[in-house]
């Protein structure tokens, strides 16, 4: 297996630290997405969507989408679980990183693409009033995480999950683009100190 | 368990539909969104996203995201499989359910709420030009989903998974807002009349 890459983005971040929780280091290749790397008939050949991380199994197929990656990961190698065990854990841990997901990574995401530089040229389209609209979103989204954590230790409830793995990459992803944990909300404050000590935020 | 539904909605027939494949039959309450139901508190504290579909489970506690929903049911009826079955082929259909409701579903959804009446005055924020934007991207979408279904009888391969439950909804919620299926798109014409014959898509 060898992982497709890129060190700098929130994206690969979670599948690198989906692999340091289970204990697990795979080759990687770095992919240069500001030199439009990801854009190239070579990369677009292995994934169309022309998206990293981007997962190459030992078959030569190829396995793109950070969750769709990190399932394979906890197909293959179980412990310790990440994604719930049993019906009920596995289906709130997935509505947690999907609402985390939705409502603030990706708009994270949207803030970045569309009202800062971005990826410069490489992003052809802009929409700066989507952009902004989008930070107000993320902001929104942090005090509604803020009062998931004011009662419980972790977002999905009392077990380290994906949705955990999810939200710190994008709460770094926030402070990295200047939208800090907002006023007041010392639940998240505490849940990200809390979490960022464990030593799979440093992959 | 109860699910609460709006029969007229994308993302709750995707529930109808998998639940329909698994010849499962819930006790279903409407959610009236045009009315702005799911913004009221009684519903917003079974779901502090106020999203529909949400499935009430026997314990009293809720499961929203379609897919989550899906998960769980998946989990307590396990055939037929509609998620995968091994690594390769569960990390296969989340990819590609995840890419076409990134890049097919939610495109339109975008294009719904922002350059359409959308659901009226229940969408607070609109701007067109990201929703014509969208529209734009669902159509090559579409013309993505054709050069997969050129070369595979399913959208995630050789079987019929979420990612076509995922695919018809959306190509559905197209038509009813005006876009049809490219022209030149056969194959995903082929599918579409193939997967539009099966029982649960009347769901």
């Amino acid at each position: 297996m060898k992982l497709y890459d890129t060190e700098s983005l929130p994206n690969p971040r979670r599948v690198r630290m989906f692999l340091a929780e289970k204990k697990l280091d795979l080759p990687r290749e770095q992919v240069d997405v500001i030199a439009g790397q990801h854009r190239t008939p070579e990369f677009l050949a292995r994934n169309p969507d022309g998206t990293v991380p981007l997962l190459e199994l030992d078959d030569g197929s190829y396995i793109s989408e950070t969750v769709a990656i990190s399932r394979y990961i906890e197909e293959r190698h179980p412990q310790p679980a990440l994604l719930g065990r049993g019906p009920e854990e596995k289906a709130v841990v997935e509505m947690w990183q999907r609402r985390v997901e939705h409502s603030l990574m990706n708009t994270l995401v949207a803030y970045f693409h569309h009202a800062t530089d971005g990826f410069g040229e490489a992003d052809r389209y802009r929409n700066r009033e989507w952009g902004e609209h989008n930070r107000k979103m993320a902001i929104e989204a942090m005090q509604r995480l803020d009062r998931q954590l004011a009662k419980n230790e972790f977002v999905a409830g009392k077990t380290f999950s994906i949705a955990d793995i999810t939200a710190l990459c994008a709460v770094d992803l926030a402070k990295a683009l200047g939208i800090d944990i907002p006023a007041g909300c010392t639940h998240l404050g505490n849940w990200h100190a809390r979490v960022s000590e464990r030593p799979s935020a440093a992959a």
